[in-house]
């Protein structure tokens, strides 16, 4: 093993295609359904949200996509990521552990959501489409939809959860400098916005809420479309370039990793770091322990049901079978708004049902503590997401200690915490609290799930 | 030529020394002289600042001097940072220009800062010393120099400009999560700041100031040392690290600038990308066209006398001969505080005096024009201080296509804008006004010059 930190490749071996799990699945993944219907969805139900070519990679069943070159153009400006060995973290926490983590903060919009926000706006633009409809939460998915779509030459609108366009006011600074146009949700450009405003004027919103605005306006309009920043599955596979690198990081470190960490809201970097390595030993490789770290306050994979449910509040999406807290579950207001989603990505959800993964869940103090205790070590500040992922590492790694046992343990520091900072200031001063999700509330939202066959 | 946009350099390319201007200068630079004397002083006089290590430095006439292997160590978590070539911009400008910058946004405080903040702990710590006292104007420098700390076990206590205090929260957080003490500057805490707040006790602080409350603390201090992030020698030497990188990668490129361009506002950013460049050309290289681009609001080396002036408002340094609109002068509060000085670096300074550079001054919508264009192509977004930078780079651009020629045009993108986006939001929405300094005071300040023999 090499004494280095960081582990970067050429530009000559960024990937040239992404990885499908679907291809590798002992079982295949249970059909999404027409909520009318109860039967499984054709393209053409999806075709007023999608190109086609992203409809197509949804369902495919090829292990390789090829990654179009336009799209590696533009990956290239901070792709291959780096990958680094955590040795000064390792130090402070006297562990035996051997930890890595893949950096995802070094792209322009400051986290993992271009690697998709990218091929999704140039698929739409190759459909001649010029007007997408998204929303975001914490701000990093429509930032990164922003600039992917000042690339392209797209008008970007994104629905931004209240809560967070109120508190985050430079996140929403940053999407407007590329151009797009950030409306709070709920708001009153759509019936979903309207009809929840009619019930409570002050509504704070949530990414329920924001998905069905933005899924509507695509729906009614002849001229734009809907894009999505995690939980499907040609999302989840476009953030598979992170892993891929980080196997060939890892080869050149001499190591391979012995447990992956990544933090899950719809399973997006999770499932980017994880697949490829859960692919490779699906195919007779080598096992390796895979842990999402959740929030305690929305925690789908430990608490929630799998079971199909709608991917909106407003219902106006398709059944997806998942791990989900219900449509109607609204997380408590805590600071890591990128994980504060009802539901879980079905390949995440099937991956856990088949047993091919564990979860965990952590409040968000426990997190923070991880967070600033990894930025006094390794320098880099971790977005409140990231933190989730950290706290789990770090505690794989102090068990390490406490059995005298060295592992590789690998995470995905999927975004830094730039646009976070007020969540810092209340952690360091003491104001930082866990708040946990209301059971009556979580046994109601589970209760109204929709009957299926 | 190539058709990359993004060159890379390996770990092992890491430069192993930095390069000292002062060895190849054509006339030796002015001596610091002492306020009461008038005579150079000598090392002992900077001895309480300083460590003995920096003082050699900062009077060394060796062309190169080594990099220590603790600093390589925390500089390749980032170094060699990526140089792009801004094929997107240089499209959108329809401009022949090859379009060449150097990212120091990569850093974990995000600017080329922590290029000098590291070898400053790292020499202070050797010395035994376990205190630093620092200014700091936007918070880069005083951001940087808290993660050194963190790192080398130092308390980091920093003065911030009040104004920057009260309005950069989340810098100061970033600063107290590293575990810096942050203090709003004109402070209770010192005597120079006592004086100016019995004159004025909402005074919104300035750079001078704060300079001089921390030269004050370390000078009192049997346990403090002294820490400036821009101006000095040494400070300008670390940051050459920079541009050899960026020699190289510009041979990796197959080209060679015809015009660097660098803002400034103590020089360190602009001395680091030009002095290698520059020295080779005063070894008999090619000759490299070099602009300095300052805000008109703050003009010292467009406007300033040179002469030799105090580097702090309460005259508790030496006197230094460089381009200055006088210690007692406060220029307006515009949002490129890391550039709201009235001094430049000697160094910068003195090859201006001496022709081989050029300087420019912009308003700042100006440069935040051109930084929301960059944003808008090139995605990364430029801190306030570095759209001057991004200004003078494509109105050089912009005269190659006006009259048909291709030149190689470099500048330093020397940290982003994430603390910043309230400047971006004023800009944006059109309450960002260009405010001029006051004619009057300038006059008033530059006939207060210290007499010199």
């Amino acid at each position: 093993m090499s004494d280095r930190v960081k582990y970067v490749l050429e530009e000559s071996r960024l990937p040239r295609t992404w990885y499908n799990i679907q291809a590798d699945l002992p079982q295949p993944l249970p059909p999404v359904l027409h909520p009318g219907t109860k039967k499984p969805i054709g393209p053409d139900d999806l075709a007023p949200l999608f190109p086609e070519a992203l409809i197509r990679q949804e369902v495919s069943l090829e292990r390789e996509i090829e990654i179009p070159d336009p799209v590696r153009d533009i990956y290239r400006q901070w792709r291959p990521s780096p990958l680094f060995r955590a040795r000064r973290l390792e130090k402070a926490l006297q562990t035996p552990a051997r930890i890595y983590y893949k950096w995802e903060g070094v792209s322009p919009a400051g986290s993992h959501k271009p690697n998709t926000a990218v091929p999704q706006a140039y698929y739409n633009r190759e459909a001649g489409i010029r007007r997408i409809a998204t929303e975001t939460g914490a701000g990093q998915w429509g930032s990164s939809l922003a600039f992917a779509g000042a690339l392209f030459g797209i008008d970007v609108t994104v629905y931004m959860v209240r809560v967070s366009y109120n508190q985050k006011p430079y996140r929403r600074a940053l999407m407007e400098t590329w151009g797009a146009r950030c409306v709070a949700s709920p708001s009153n450009e759509t019936e979903s916005g309207r009809a929840i405003l009619a019930q409570r004027p002050d509504h704070p919103g949530s990414l329920g809420i924001a998905i069905s605005e933005a899924v509507e306006v695509a729906a009614k309009s002849g001229d734009t479309k809907y894009a999505l920043g995690s939980v499907l599955n040609h999302v989840l596979m476009h953030q598979t370039v992170a892993g891929i690198e980080a196997m060939e990081q890892m080869a050149l470190a001499e190591d391979y990793p012995d447990v992956i960490v990544g933090c899950t809201g719809g399973g997006s970097n999770f499932a980017g770091i994880a697949f490829p390595f859960l692919g490779a030993q699906l195919r007779g490789g080598r096992k390796v322990r895979i842990v999402a770290v959740e929030p305690a306050a929305c925690p789908s994979l430990t608490r929630g049901k799998y079971a199909y449910d709608f991917g909106d509040t407003s219902h106006l999406t398709p059944l997806i079978k998942m791990h989900t807290l219900g449509s109607t579950f609204t997380p408590p207001g805590f600071h890591a708004g990128g994980l504060r989603y009802h539901g879980m990505g079905p390949l995440v959800s099937h991956v856990q049902e088949l047993g091919l993964i564990e979860s965990k869940a952590y409040p968000q103090t426990a997190c923070f503590s991880a967070g600033v205790q990894f930025a006094k070590t390794e320098s880099l500040l971790p977005a409140p997401e990231a933190n989730h992922a950290v706290r789990g590492a770090i505690d794989e790694a102090l068990r390490c200690r406490e059995e005298g046992v060295s592992r590789a343990i690998l995470f995905n520091l999927c975004g830094h915490g730039h646009f976070d900072m007020q969540a810092y200031m209340d952690y360091l001063s003491g104001k930082l609290v866990d708040q946990d999700y209301n059971p009556q509330e979580l046994a109601m939202a589970l209760s109204g799930l929709p009957s299926v066959g």
